[in-house]
């Protein structure tokens, strides 16, 4: 049998991939499953996005520019000038298969085979695939429930930094804890990014569903980052179009800038199908975005207040992104959450949420979180925060707890 | 200003970056450029594409798996059992962003930094962009013109092959040589693959473009290589689809399969609405393949005798894909591909071709040749040729060759 690479096998696997099957074996079984452990919103994309696809008018379905088309980098650029980032322009983006593409370019960019990059805890479980890919090690540092998962304090990053060291990557809003950064806390990670001369990347993929009237702040408001910062962005939460694969990497360093494109042109082309639905899906007058922010903090609502009503749970109110971290008062929810899909159900109705453990460098860190999305509509919410209370009574009995 | 990566840094430029720029310039100044440096035909995509992609009856543009949608990998199975590799199920597909993903994902799976891939050379450039991405060496073994590009004798691959050889890389029909390898030279690989258990990587997705009623042997026809055995597949070139980057990675591993997965559940998801537009288009009773086919044998035809009637150029006949390789009478490719478009025009008519240096390991093998795609119709095709053959004089004249 030939040889597997190191690479591939250190890859984490997907924190809920040891699930799956228990939740394939719950359906076959007739019991309905709800899906808290993902970010696939049940939200509708906005119909100029599949009209503008009803009404192509094109022969051929040519490769697009590696770097994207001009008609889709313009739409972003627009798109960018209503944040007030008005110095951008379309050489600023290379256009990328998903934010997961541009966390790729972003990586291979910067990091060579044994690099460091800093990462708050919890983080997107993905930057482990990213990153091992590269064999590139992540330096953790914990944020803590009890802050409501803030950004630990600006010391503990820069004990973390080594000659090794080439970003910081924050997730703001965060997934998987909803934590959407205070300015004086990007101002602080623009202060030691300078320090150091190294990178933040920041994804910002949830700028958009931020509640409470608040407002992202993006790492583009600190203009003194220009050759620093690196910014992720992608239109599958935006616009509920995460199939279409469209998503960006932006920077404002034309020697990053140029050093991605390699990348972008050896595997020739981004997808041309999705720049055309997101072309248009950016044509609209906010009314969507709009509705939709009102829709996840209805649902952000419900749920986070049903959560912390449950004897034992706590879940702090997450400001952004649809996604909470909550602990629960069980030994383990990795055993827990496979329990649920395999030993119980109410009224022939389960949850599948995700263990919080992978989101961490240490999984015992998150051995009594989980991280719930909520893309559910209220009444589904409703129904699995009932099943959790019941759950919970259940398991702790049948386990002494 | 922050440090940019080795393999940034190392990454090689597209064979034809250079001459971008020029080929602009060109077109400002109102001259018409003929591109026959990129592999983008002009043939149209199937009404049954394009069809399914106006007839999308979705609400929300979700995730596809991550190992591809099943409706679409259902589609590959019964495509590839019309091939006659009827053992094959969707569990043997990983669905990818286009070939390039397949290639990456080939590649990760198998090879740590410094490890080596053995490519019978000239080969598609790319092939260096996917290995320098993860720092892996590229050894050629070099074929020649006078051979028509064939297979090198077996035993300067052996020659290579050291405790670092991973797999070897092949694409056949060839891009850019359009070589068709025979059964006896593909034996030769299975036979060594084995002896060293190393994999064989078979990029086969100009498999449908074969011609003088030839048929492409698949390296799958080959079944001891069961382990030993990963195939690149892509929609991109058979159904005229470039731009909606749906491909795949085919192999009976188990072992192989599961590793790479890693790599597709990192990324989430690949292309939702280019599977749609390829399950749509293998929908379909041969007649579009068999249709283009006869087109590409016709314009091949043409071009190939063209070509080897100007004086001085050599062009061995293609027997599949939509490229040849010709040696052309000048002493320096890429001065003459970029003079051809900043000096030279025939009636406010030039052409751009891809010097052919960038398809060798050594480019000074290539310094002669150039790769051209007979991606244009017939009338193109032609005026193409007469403005080499025109160009081919004034150049041989001005710099007294």
């Amino acid at each position: 049998m030939p040889n597997i690479s190191n690479r591939a096998q250190h890859m984490p696997p997907s924190p809920v991939r040891k699930l799956v099957p228990y939740a394939l074996k719950a359906k076959q079984q007739g019991i309905k499953v709800y899906h808290l452990n993902i970010g696939q919103p049940d939200i509708e994309t906005p119909e100029t996005a599949l009209n503008a696809l009803k009404n192509i008018d094109l022969k051929v379905l040519e490769y697009a520019l590696s770097e994207g088309n001009i008609e889709y980098r313009t739409a972003l650029t627009d798109y960018y000038h209503t944040l007030g980032f008005s110095d951008l322009t379309p050489d600023n983006f290379i256009v990328t298969n998903g934010g997961s593409e541009a966390l790729n370019f972003a990586i291979s960019t910067l990091c060579d085979d044994g690099d460091e990059v800093i990462i708050p805890e919890p983080y997107y479980a993905n930057y482990n695939g990213f990153t091992s890919t590269f064999n590139v090690n992540v330096v953790a540092v914990p944020s803590t429930i009890d802050t409501g998962f803030a950004l630990p304090p600006i010391e503990e990053f820069e004990k973390k930094i080594t000659d090794k060291t080439r970003a910081i990557v924050i997730c703001n809003p965060g997934n998987p804890t909803g934590y959407l950064y205070t300015r004086e806390e990007l101002q602080q990670l623009a202060e030691i990014a300078l320090k150091y001369d190294i990178v933040i990347i920041s994804d910002e993929v949830y700028r958009e569903y931020v509640y409470d009237g608040k407002q992202q702040i993006s790492m583009l408001d600190f203009p003194e980052l220009s050759e620093n910062c690196i910014i992720i962005d992608s239109e599958s939460k935006r616009y509920s179009m995460c199939g279409v694969r469209i998503g960006c990497m932006l920077t404002r360093s034309k020697k990053i800038h140029d050093a991605a494109m390699l990348f972008a042109q050896a595997r020739l082309s981004p997808v041309l199908l999705g720049q055309i639905a997101a072309t248009a899906a950016h044509q609209n007058d906010g009314a969507y975005i709009r509705a939709v922010r009102e829709e996840y903090t209805h649902r952000r609502n419900i749920l986070v207040d049903l959560l912390n009503a449950i004897p034992g749970v706590i879940c702090p109110k997450p400001r952004g992104a649809f996604y909470c971290v909550a602990e629960l008062p069980v030994d383990d929810t990795e055993k827990f959450a496979q329990w649920l899909l395999e030993k119980y159900s109410l009224n022939k109705e389960t949850i599948m949420v995700a263990p919080a453990g992978g989101f961490y460098s240490d999984p015992e860190l998150g051995k009594k979180q989980v991280r719930i999305a909520y893309v559910l509509k209220e009444e589904d919410l409703k129904k699995s925060a009932e099943i959790l209370k019941e759950a919970l009574k259940k398991y702790r009995e049948e386990f002494s707890l």
